[in-house]
């Protein structure tokens, strides 16, 4: 049976109903770890589904922060102008997860969730060990996007770390399979992933006879 | 053997090769379908892979789009003012991939691709009929990212369409595994996704003792 959501169907559906339909409904979301610390040096990190490609010349990621409440993440990036980007893979994907919870700002979710933070340097953000391709930036710019009360933080790629050297080609980039990188659905679920096709570049002439 | 690419390798590495290195390292990303149209009823599609949760009350979603060089997504949406954004599945992976040929605008990538465009009475936005969970949005905003040359287009959803109505559930949102869901690496890859875990919400006081 098909379902129709129409926009009153939206507007009086339960609230929680809601949230999770639509924070379902954009698809497979990248699963990362934001690590950064204050100006005292005290660690935070933060469980993020949202981070983007931005653009590659100059490389650039972004992600979104709610821009209300007591902020970590965002307070602690913009105090020090630098923070990481961690992939997540499935030996740490239940330690990651509680990284979300509200834990008060002197508390170190590095500790709490039993995750190693990392350093490198000339570079004053926590990478997190246990992850197999880490991103170091730099504050490039923040964007305020008033319609949802949240914050595009965009920063410039200065490091990229990866365990092995062989989970990068420059013909294909990135094998997040041999990675072991893994995505989020909603607000809660995580998966597995296994690459079933590439395809070459598309152009007008080479569009098969579908 | 470990790889650290620094400021400097990053900035001297080969261009395609950063531009490989840089599309993958964000994480697994959204496969979709946008479709629009002009005031003319001539129809487009576009795979996009950057499609994020904006917000859920009101119910927001967004892409990037380039904002140079002619770009008939962009131009039928603020003509228009609605769009719509539909599931890749594996069915139709390989059509989806090709509607990134640089077709000029008097074709229709539907028909190019073999995919169906589909209707629902007053909203003027093209469906994917082949997709199973489609999404109908009006412009709510344009945000331009004067850094990457992008613009962040964000749209209020109102209308949602499921194949089947037990793809969603109120408790836990859109099952994307049964709706055949797939997800995107890089710039043309594409993977399967398998759940492995869901969790709770996470609370200080629930975090267990890692």
């Amino acid at each position: 049976m098909m379902k129709h959501f129409d926009k009153a169907a939206l507007s009086d559906m339960d609230a929680v109903a809601r949230i999770k339909l639509i924070n379902s409904i954009s698809g497979y979301k990248s699963a990362n770890l934001v690590g950064t610390s204050d100006s005292l040096k005290q660690n935070n990190l933060a469980i993020v589904s949202s981070v983007v490609h931005i653009g590659s010349d100059p490389a650039l990621l972004g992600f979104f922060v709610k821009a209300f409440g007591e902020r970590h993440t965002l307070s602690n990036i913009l105090e020090t102008q630098v923070f990481t980007i961690n992939h997540i893979n499935k030996d740490i994907t239940f330690q990651a997860h509680y990284t979300s919870a509200e834990f008060p700002k002197s508390v170190s979710e590095f500790e709490q969730c039993k995750l190693t933070p990392q350093f490198i340097e000339q570079f004053d953000a926590p990478f997190v060990a246990e992850s197999r391709v880490k991103i170091g930036l730099t504050l490039a710019d923040k964007i305020d996007i008033k319609l949802s009360g949240t914050t595009l933080i965009i920063g410039y790629v200065t490091h990229v770390l990866l365990e092995n050297e062989n989970y990068f080609d420059s013909t294909s980039g990135i094998d997040l399979n041999s990675a072991g990188t893994i995505c989020i659905s909603g607000l809660d679920s995580y998966h597995d992933v296994q690459k079933f096709a590439s395809y070459e570049f598309a152009q007008v002439e080479s569009v098969p006879n579908f």
